[in-house]
């Protein structure tokens, strides 16, 4: 019964993406404008339903972050339309000829960027992910699967109608986007066995959810687990660059997947550096987790032990290690990191060559926050998640990581000999 | 025991991928050409190991076409030989930065390619898929695990201590390179087990193969299933040019993946092309099977049945269809096609367009042959496979497909506000 409903939702949206992949951008323009006026006029509607969710999730406990993250407020929901808007204004990723030559027997080859066909995103609470992501996907050409959280039912529901609403009323297939409508834990695992009819799953919250979506998909999975980050301060750093620097990566956002969670140091400034810069932490109400040698510098802090290493804290918790050189950093970070976002501070021009040729990250800096491996601050215009693992996409995911390329190649008759 | 023995083969091409990643273009062409010249200097050696093989292949009752792609010919051997100096001569595609922008704030960001890391190759018979695949993954910086098939044992191991000898007189780690020596079935299973050492699985071989694998695959794989391409015929169509361009297509390797298996003929022209089209196929021993349109024209040919669409002969044997239109040509290929190669001939400009469009194929040609769908033949030096699904690759895969990008970021202190 659930297996044949997921089929029929998984179906249908195949269906419909073919219609999608064929849909010129002034179409698919208009269909997303529709829903920004859409969601303004049916706003009180959306907070009715948002209320229900956020009064039962209160009701079963629930609390602090989780709760703000459930609660489309007016900042969000701002948010949310005026990101429409930005969509928009990209250009369409679909039809783009990246590139096209000729062969010596005159055939012209090029490649072609199609969209993907299906995608089926998983996500937990932030009712605004409904939206963003749908969007993203209309744009890029793809039809979308959006499977919230079971907390969010009410919410994501009533988003939907309006997605398909706008897409009835722009003569586009209403298919193209669909909500699953049960909360059964059993209807995520149907839907990651259709590897026929889905071409890939971008899972979106805690590491739990993304693990259980990997383990249990039969479709390709873009994700990451978590964000491990560092920041390496060199000793050729510019100490006051290097304090702003650790100090955003750390504070600016804590329970975010690209704030520093490991801070290494070189030993030659370990004294200067550091005294000020976990003064600044301290105030700032940072707990710092130091190695040995950190703690011989600053005695009245904790120790770290090997487990603090690899750790995602998403909290003002900072590990701080001193480090003989480069190397033993960039080792430090192949270890433990979590190939999400690492810095180097350094005012040394070979080292900072070195260090972006060789550490193996989504994202690699020089002399900036880990706080910038986010789609919309690296120019994509957008994001619909970051992927850590190097196959399709790495970093943070755009328009272009929703497309393909195929080739396509004009002849005039020729065979092979 | 064995799950042991394979886990040290992945953890230490692992290790061996890191070093990879850092050489420079001129060291890794250092290896290859050594590379070549080893193979020169040893042939005789391996013609003694294939020869056994070969001999133990006869005696268990093996022939034709599997007997000729387990056999090193001269032919083959030089074929590999050159296809060494041919990669040597293509650009590294490591270390490129394919784009570079400047964001407000004064962050240059850019995408610099990368190396996946850990390659698995799992292939059938022919023993000069090991220095093929050996030789694509070293120069995109990638080591390698071959898993050829147990006939080919012998063979695939004196090629492997060529390898390797390249790669330590050169300097690089021997483990980037590495043959599966045992040829238990169950080997493959623990293999496609070890997600967090190897980064992407390439099966070559028979459709059997590789559905095994990606069932049993815990890592990505890159692949096709079949190719079940199609030549479509339309009105406009320059006659005597689709005689040579189907008839190239059919006939020209008739046992390969990108060789036509079904022919649609437009309603309109189907009368005066199928005869003399059909006259010469039969001359060339092609055994047609026609829908009912077709037999009405050429009655002394077999009927088509429903299985004979979704099907690739491999063989001298052609379905025939006519077709209403264009759009009932390309609602047949959707439906039955298995998105690897489509080809129209025509003169209509808007029909050309559309079908470039619409057809949802990894190469989709103009005027030509479907044989083209190889990467040689497309302009990309090599390939080391084709890929039908549209993640990371779509069509042939070169040395661009092999690699990854990462963002990289040129700060002077930048922090998020």
């Amino acid at each position: 019964m659930l297996a044949k409903h997921i089929k029929e939702i998984a179906y249908s949206a195949r269906e419909a993406s073919r219609e999608l992949a064929r849909a010129d951008s002034h179409i698919k323009d208009l269909a997303l404008s529709k829903i920004a006026g859409l969601l303004i006029e049916k706003q009180d509607e959306f907070i009715r339903e948002n209320n229900k969710d956020c009064k039962k999730a209160e009701e079963n406990g629930m609390t602090g972050a989780k709760l703000d993250r459930l609660r489309l407020s007016q900042k969000v929901f701002d948010s949310m339309v005026s990101g429409i808007n930005d969509v928009i204004a990209l250009p369409d990723p679909v039809g783009e000829i990246s590139s096209m030559w000729r062969r010596p027997n005159g055939l012209q080859v090029g490649r072609m960027r199609i969209p993907l066909g299906v995608i089926g995103i998983i996500y937990e609470s932030r009712p605004n992910v409904t939206v963003d992501a749908a969007v993203l996907c209309l744009k890029s050409g793809n039809a979308v699967i959006l499977r919230g959280g079971s907390e969010a039912i009410n919410s994501n529901l009533s988003l939907a109608t309006v997605l398909r609403q706008a897409l009835v009323e722009t003569g586009l297939p209403a298919s193209a986007v669909q909500v699953v409508d049960t909360t059964e834990r059993e209807a995520v695992v149907e839907l990651l066995k259709l590897e026929e009819l889905i071409d890939v799953i971008i899972p979106r919250g805690g590491e739990g959810l993304i693990r259980f979506v990997t383990e249990n998909s039969m479709i390709p999975v873009l994700k990451h687990y978590k964000g491990v980050c560092h920041v390496y301060v060199d000793d050729s750093a510019d100490m006051d660059m290097a304090i702003d620097i650790c100090f955003n990566s750390k504070v600016h956002r804590p329970g975010v997947c690209n704030a520093m969670e490991t801070m290494l140091v070189h030993k030659n400034i370990a004294d200067t550096f550091l005294l000020p810069m976990v003064e600044r932490f301290t105030k700032a109400g940072v707990l710092i987790k130091g190695c040995a040698e950190t703690l011989r510098i600053i005695p009245d802090i904790e120790a770290a032990v090997e487990e603090d290493w690899p750790k995602e804290y998403l909290d003002l918790i900072l590990a701080v290690k001193v480090v003989e050189d480069m190397d033993e950093a960039i080792a430090h970070m192949a270890k433990y990191g979590s190939k999400h976002t690492e810095t180097i501070v350094t005012r040394d021009y070979e080292r900072s060559q070195r260090f972006i040729r060789e550490v193996d990250s989504s994202l690699v800096l020089i002399n900036a926050s880990t706080r910038f491996n986010d789609g919309n601050q690296l120019g994509l215009g957008a994001e619909i998640g970051i992927s850590t693992s190097k196959l399709h996409a790495f970093g943070p995911m755009g328009l272009e990581e929703l497309v393909s390329k195929k080739f396509i190649c004009f002849g005039n008759g020729q065979v092979r000999e």
